[in-house]
């Protein structure tokens, strides 16, 4: 049994609040367990100065947590001057997630910047920032379909993460943080509606898997994915 | 009569979300109209290293705004690889604040870190983050006499802030975003439950004002104040 | 009695040095007791980017010290590699003085900057920089009436500055640097010749003080400052 | 018919400059079809801060591009003061995947940093930075080995890297750069001779694949890196 | 006698292996006894911003050394965020040394940037980069040549440099690291086949010397220099 | 005839005004014609860590330009967050060049760093600081004598520090800005009393020079020398 009492298979409750800033085109403030991230989503009426002029429009990500959103406190990166590498990786990784859904031509020369600041963090970081960032750019792209800017819908389907992980042997789904410091393998799954998979990262720390165990884990993280689009179709029927 | 139906020395409604946070010793969210400020504070077994051994300790804070906190977004400073004068003018001041209501040698050799993250930005977040780290300071100083580390309440008495301007020659209380924007005089006010002033900073942007203007920006400041700390104790008393 | 023999309400010995460069539009070698700074403009025909088209000027300044300016060496911020939260805030002070006194429409789409260096530090470098800095813009907005780039002058008044603390309970005007190591409140007050207020800031540091002690304080300001501004015009009539 | 008149399962030709450097602990010049890696593996006789005392060593990997080991020149990223996302997500994959054939307690307390640097680049160079690196730990431990420092091989097994893509919907085995750039998948495999996996990337970019097609990449990576480790072993032998 | 057997006046065997890279204008890999330099061309259609229209074209050249090109691994300059100003003086010193030889009017307005990139160092790294950066310079502008964007050959000579060096009262020619290190005086000699100057830089470490010293170490360099010229043109021609 | 009624081998007029600052150990503002630099020494009382236990001292030098000391204003460096390839030239060279007449065992285990910030520009800086440094430094260890720290003087001898350039096919000695502007050759003769030479940079910019000028240029600059290190005998004797 995990030490919050789920099975290996069960992934933690996960809410939405819609709508949290007065100011962004779209916002949430999505909860998976103890973890909390804000997600807002700024749309730019011009697409990125590398791209302009070939009529398609582009979404980047950026993710930071806050200092104290450990248990150990961590030093602001615009303090250091610079920032991690882990914090880079994150941020290509939701920004490549966001895009794999999106018709780019469809949503014309504009940018949408979706920003991803964990406010908490109990492990899953990263995947609930997709999550919610999914939630935050419809939110965004609704705007634009309803006040006339779009026409048509660029969002070819629901998107989501979840992480998967090997601990003492034992596949788990949806990782708390003590189980991620604890686990060989960790894997990340990003996965749509129509289950495609949008990016799968298995890592071994100082550990290997095998290809049956590869299997196992893209199982247990199809099963939470399909349960995380169902909850965020749920969030945006109640709005 | 102002845009959100305000007599001129009354302030916004403040709320505090008490023990926002599962990890910090000491969290409070704080709202001041729509001005949402997280602070979390972080205690350290030893005072910083400049003043080792003087069995002394020391209160320091940060301070960021989310990049979409505001109408329009700012770029991370952490990804501009600098942090802005604005920034660190506005952390000294917050750290200067909570250290002149602390006996600072009653604390011991350690240190206190409070964090405060703006959330959402509608004028006036230096003063909800100096009322707002006040009050997650207290919850880390009673963390402490709570389990012994203490046995004497360092913290001498309670302190908020609040801002005063003037605004076509009419004096405001607590400006909102627009009203700080067409402000000729911008005044905040650091002060304690006993009536002392810990900081005073009067400002005129391309104006100036006179020493009788001054005296009436300190008196509405003043009434601001005490409510304040009225609220302060109220959330405190119902927790 | 102070340690140079000063009464409480005496300020140091003031003089200025005009035309201290041969290239800058205006400059001035400004020293108060042991306090020098070099204070020269530099006159730009074009507003900065932000506000072009808006047929108006601009004035910033910027502030450094020499490493050796005092008694302990300090790293150069160059190889630092950043500029800390103390020059910031200086130098964003000195801007807005110097901005109060001008008509930056008379200015027209024109940009003054005031680099504001320390050659030798004792207490009273932001106020010294501001008094100084103030003879070397009216010199470069001289120059321009002069040469006719200008028809009417901007200067609307004279501008100066000085500090006031509080040191073991007694009240001091213009603090050397060994009084302001023990003063348990500092004010800097900047003023114009027809005696309004361009910024007051009155700090505690680990101390608090009375409404009535900030009127005292303002009293003796105001006493500096209209001596100084004495000194200002003394000097400009001797050139 | 491939541009480079591969077959879709043919990787290309792989060749090992063994002893590249006469200072370097361990060193490899790596060829893979045009990809030229310089790999240097420096051994230092104490753990990182973070993890002494614990009786274990550690590998970490460091990669950069020479400016024009592409097409197009790269401006430097030390005359830019910062490291790309890009260099620190491959770095830490090197550094992930070296470590997990090592058992790290019998290395003892020491560092091995493995440089990897880019003299010319037609795609696969973080798949020939790995199966290269590799080679440079090997060669250093061997040394350790030679010259009685170490008792034991810490090397578990041998590992190689390669990537697998789709491009116009056909899998493809170890992507050349113009095969990259077309790619609508990109997956990067390490993995051991045991046939075990170390670290599975696959990345649609704004493209997405199913189940069917990641297990059908996969096959072909196996393939490839097979005959990878048989490289690796020739060569050495040939030492 | 010298550690390697060489007499005073002798330098050590040099080798050219031109067209090292497929992607750079001009390239070549220089060996000058164990240092060992990547030079690699890039041509710009274009002059830099600050001399655009003037109908001239620019030379600048960039220099760094791999990690461990040395005994000692270096950190890179990358990942401490600066360049230190060493390098700096040094690919300052390379493109001036390149600019002296090439009639800027007929190159017209493009840029050549020269990278010069250590792999091994054993002393006299800028002197080979020299060296080795006028070749792959020529090898670009010829290559202009050759496809009619140039009709007139901007290159005036050939150039090359050497260092001289007093080691223990002797004057020595082309330095080794080991002799580097015990210099008293460094000297570094760039000249053209005409035999004029173009940068001499002589340096005494804790040391001075004479003016008859200084000619007998330009006599030992020109003799280098003369030989080096020889070498380029053998490789030149044997292409 | 030159701009300045000087003859072809006339320097400008030179004067020190010594004991500039009231806090620097040694410290001087060195005018030559309109280059004006302050030279300020800061003795500390240990070694640099590189070189602790070797009972040696350590001498370097700092040197920075006053935005606006020349006719165009140029950013400070610490707010561009780097310091410039020429002035890191620039202070090595000055480090060097006063370490050369000092005896580093003589000084003892303690470092002293000359900062030389140039408060007008009018060409011939750097010479200028060293010139100014030395005196500085010898200022500093003068005092260290008398207040008995040291028993035996650590300066060897004199040193001073000129320019000469050939401007128009006319050799020059100290050119000024405007000269330093149109020179085809720059040299800069760093030198003992005794005559020795301690640095030698000749340096053409799009040009190059015979053995033959270099040794008039070389004539000019000790012409020069002997000239300056008179002025500064004169100097301290007058003290």
């Amino acid at each position: 049994m995990r030490s919050d009492q789920r099975r290996n298979d069960e992934r933690r409750p996960v809410s939405f609040e819609l709508d949290f800033s007065i100011y962004a085109e779209g916002s949430v403030l999505i909860s998976v367990g103890h973890t909390k991230v804000i997600c807002m989503a700024t749309v730019e009426d011009k697409a990125p100065n590398w791209m302009r002029g070939e009529g398609k429009g582009w979404i980047t990500a950026e993710y930071q947590m806050l200092p104290r959103a450990t248990g150990i406190r961590n030093p602001r990166e615009s303090l250091r001057g610079k920032v991690s590498g882990r914090t880079m990786e994150i941020q290509r990784l939701i920004g490549r997630a966001l895009r794999s859904v999106v018709d780019l031509e469809k949503l014309g020369e504009r940018s949408i910047l979706v920003d991803c600041d964990v406010i908490q963090a109990d492990g899953g970081t990263r995947t609930a920032a997709i999550t919610g960032g999914f939630i935050a750019l419809k939110l965004a792209i609704d705007r634009l379909l309803k006040d006339g800017t779009l026409v048509e819908d660029p969002i070819k389907e629901y998107l989501a993460a979840i992480s998967v992980g090997i601990v003492n042997d034992e596949i788990l789904l949806d990782l708390n943080y003590e189980e991620d410091l604890n686990a060989s393998v960790d894997l990340n799954l990003v996965m749509t509606e129509s289950g495609r998979i949008v990016e799968i990262q298995a890592t071994g720390e100082e550990a290997t898997f095998s290809e049956d165990e590869l299997l196992k884990m893209i199982a247990f993280g199809k099963k939470g994915i399909v349960e995380l689009i169902q909850a965020q179709k749920e969030a945006m029927a109640g709005r």
